[in-house]
């Protein structure tokens, strides 16, 4: 059930992915696209990175290396395949390990930029979960929680390093105040709506700064589709550019 | 320099405001118009509360005793003028005393909701401010800061109680992280745009529950003005309700 299809919008870039595991989603596209690439950035770290949207993405916008870390056998290897095919093996290097050893592989406090998509939801042991073991572990934390990637992206990061994430409205608070306890200030918060007339955002952009406090840019809201259900203009041009 | 003005839409009701030390603004309508009341609430504090806007106008959502705690003499007076034209005196009641001093007035864990729309900006000894007396007072931090108005908060709420605020969005990480530290769960949040093209919200509203874990709803985000600049349909409605 392996497809290979096109990453819509990026030019001739491709992307491998699987769709009984999961695609990648709008939620990556707006974190590559969004996630603060100074001119003085030279290395990005992706957290959970499935088949490797957020490195591909990014690449169009740096010359940074990209490293992306996946912890999925199955998904590394879609990932690496998206790499090569989009012949960026030099600057993007797709690792297969735990996050939470990341410093094993890469060091400390080396790096400008750590992003992540993580898994969305809590899990606990009687959580009834109706989806396939790949999917589960993508979606759920179950091998990874908030609170270890932001103590990761913490050991990564330099000085004054920003950490970029997606995720769903309701654990903002939770995440801001992980980042507070691990030293990190909030900085940006982008709310994304499905659409104008929606009662609530589907999703928040945030970044945060090490070593900083925080002091909030509440960033132009993000609607992704028109009422009729086609792609907003902004939508299409996150794609397309 | 006295002024009666009247308080735009709310039928008959008027407010007395000096527009030499402030107006009333569009961010206390929104704090009125947005704050959890439910049909179990039978009380109400409204900090730092001015010339009293936001007891006037939730008086018009709900029947509960609504008090508003105000510690500058010449506005309380303004306030106590405002409650008797509009004889409310029987549901509102307005108290001349510091908020740091509240459970000195009003006893403890008794209230249901606690609002506040307080001084926005941080104050030090250094700082040039080019202002008179009692304007500084109502907009910067010098007589009681955010710590102070979140720590008496708590102390007048009940267990599960709502606090409801409005302040800049820059100064959201650090609410979050003080609700957090004072056993506050933030639930809402709504930023306020002036209009749809600006790159950053102006302000915010945030709700949090005493004794609560953070679990946010990202509410649907407010535009106050329309590109030409007339007030948008939603703040005009705000008003008129």
């Amino acid at each position: 059930m392996e497809v290979q299809n096109d990453l819509l919008g990026y030019g001739d870039m491709k992307i491998f992915q699987n769709t009984e595991w999961f695609c990648f989603s709008i939620d990556s596209v707006i974190l590559a696209r969004y996630a603060t690439v100074n001119l003085t950035c030279k290395k990005i770290c992706d957290f959970c990175t499935g088949n490797a949207p957020v490195p591909l993405i990014l690449s169009t916008r740096t010359k940074s290396e990209i490293y992306g870390i996946e912890i999925q056998k199955e998904i590394y290897d879609l990932a690496q395949k998206s790499v090569a095919v989009n012949k960026l093996d030099s600057q993007i290097k797709i690792i297969n390990c735990d996050v939470k050893c990341i410093t094993d592989e890469l060091g400390i406090e080396s790096f400008d930029l750590v992003t992540c998509n993580p898994p969305y939801f809590e899990y606990s042991e009687g959580s009834n979960i109706n989806e396939n073991e790949i999917k589960r572990i993508a979606r759920h934390e179950i091998l990874i929680n908030l609170e270890e990637i932001i103590i990761n992206a913490g050991k990564l990061l330099k000085n004054k390093g920003y950490f970029s994430m997606v995720h769903r409205p309701d654990r903002i608070g939770e995440i801001i105040n992980l980042l507070n306890k691990y030293n990190f200030g909030i900085k940006t918060i982008i709310p994304v709506y499905a659409k104008k007339s929606d009662a609530h955002a589907k999703l928040v952009f945030l970044e945060a700064m090490k070593n900083s406090k925080p002091h909030v840019h509440f960033g132009k809201a993000i609607y992704l589709h028109e009422e009729n259900g086609e792609y907003s203009a902004l939508t299409k041009k996150l794609f397309q550019e």
